[in-house]
């Protein structure tokens, strides 16, 4: 029987990779550049490569890896395929066949990186213990992951936990990246934070100059840190209102904040959420970077045991 | 083997109540008032006594009856117990052992009425042949079930499916029946068809009277009702980002407006709404009045089941 499960996490400038025995310990963890050029199309070959290097220097044979988990960064179907990564270069690709082509057959699970990441918090992270949790990565946009009994929704067209595109402001003129107007992300991601702070403030801020700034005590910036954490708050009771989590998982680079964000936006989740929800816990992401490869390794062991393999 | 479900809707006006084969076909239906006197201390008892007479004049035994779902208008938790349900004047009550010992010991499951319609509506109605889909229920106010892989989405607790109370005004000022501003039910409801409508008309109108209007070619009760749908589909918009179900199902009064309703709405919904999403189908319900006990059904058929009780 193997005792292994390899777990690969491909962005946009790099790709990290993990693996992790049965119960789920990790073994090993290491990263590759991505090489984006020519469409991406070398990135699937270089993490098998480097994967099937490691898998040797372990003194590790094929056969104890029982399946191998991968997360990418789209809309990704039947577990198999996804469909355009913008950030790879990728159209449409076969990553579990490719994969598992090039890695000795072993059979290949592939998820939204972002749906991964939640799960990974949830499995080992700061949702340890809960089986419905909500993930919000805040960087260049907001990224998420809805996870309903321990299960990624991952929507009828991949677009379940897109909660960087909920309209919050039709009246909205301005366009955020995907070309919408009034996407919650438009306001709450890094460069939401960022924007907001540059406009208040006169001068070109960036997201962590403003949180910096609040620590610091100017009051200028305590004031655009609150209207971020109302946005934020407000979204979150939205969310609250279909789902209603066990808990939110704020993650990414501003939730390095820490006490700031999640009291500030605490306040404001409290004061729009219906009251059967007011009780759901807001907390900061435990695993950081890390998430994906842990979700990844979550989703590969659970198949690997509904199969029977480990 | 027993062979026959036994369904209970209770609402704040009728009981409903019907006995399904194992198949999930009718075999009877009926509705007893709902006795709301002395915080509705005889509405159980009036229900399974009302049922027992009912079993006895099918020709039946309790030995008949495998399962029994009930569907109330509360939050319910372990599906057992109902937290408050304003409608009835009832407090905590344990439901499933109060039903389980009036009713020859047969097992009971207990779930939330908005959410046993949705239910309902996926396995026999609009929603027939699909696992994700989220219900609305256009009344006095909105109510709403989200189902996802074949399960209402309870949330922690008992909040999921709220979407009457999704904030999409924080600037409102007016309060919504639940006592906070700005909800979605607040202006999607017939009740917020109707103030729309009065309000414009300068004269007292219900929604009714509004889609009457419409339908006779009115251009002022158009006008408000084209406010009405892209506030409505503007809300759909919202949760498709966070579950993108299959399918949203449209019930209740405003409903039966029929393909103006879904028209207008749909219009909205692309408009507003994460590229991936726009493909969700937007559906009038068919059940209607019946999805409840359908869907207490098919929670009570599901669990018996899964028990090996049919």
């Amino acid at each position: 029987m193997s005792k292994y499960i390899l777990s690969i996490d491909v962005g946009g400038t790099q790709v990290k990779m993990g693996i992790f025995d049965a119960e789920g310990e990790v073994v090993s963890k290491w990263n590759i550049d991505t090489d984006r050029s020519n469409n991406g199309e070398n990135i699937i070959k270089d993490f098998s490569g480097s994967a099937k290097d490691k898998i040797e220097e372990l003194g590790l044979t094929s056969l104890d890896i029982a399946y191998i988990g991968v997360g990418v960064p789209g809309a990704v179907k039947d577990k198999k395929t996804v469909n355009k990564c913008v950030s790879l270069g990728w159209d449409v690709v076969n990553v579990s066949k490719m994969v598992s082509d090039l890695l000795f057959n072993i059979p290949v699970i592939v998820g939204n990186d972002a749906n991964s990441a939640a799960l990974g918090e949830m499995w080992a992270g700061a949702g340890k213990g809960y089986k419905n949790v909500v993930l919000l990565t805040i960087g260049t946009d907001i990224g998420g992951g809805v996870i309903i009994d321990g299960k990624p929704v991952v929507g009828a067209f991949g677009g379940g936990g897109e909660l960087g595109h909920i309209c919050i402001n039709p009246k909205e003129t301005k366009k955020h990246r995907c070309g919408k107007c009034g996407c919650f992300g438009q306001y709450t991601s890094a460069t939401g934070l960022a924007n907001l702070g540059s406009e208040a403030l006169n001068k070109d801020v960036t997201a962590k100059d403003v949180v910096d700034l609040v620590n610091s005590g100017d009051n200028a910036a305590k004031e655009v840190f609150e209207k971020y954490c109302e946005t934020f708050g407000w979204g979150l009771s939205i969310v609250a209102s279909v789902v209603e989590p066990d808990m939110f998982i704020l993650g990414g680079g501003v939730s390095k904040a820490g006490d700031i964000l999640v009291e500030g936006v605490s306040k404001y989740y409290k004061k729009y959420v219906f009251h059967s929800s007011v009780d759901v816990k807001i907390v900061c992401a435990s695993l950081f970077n890390d998430a994906g490869i842990y979700g990844n390794a979550y989703m590969a062991l659970t198949a690997a045991k509904e199969e029977g393999r480990i």
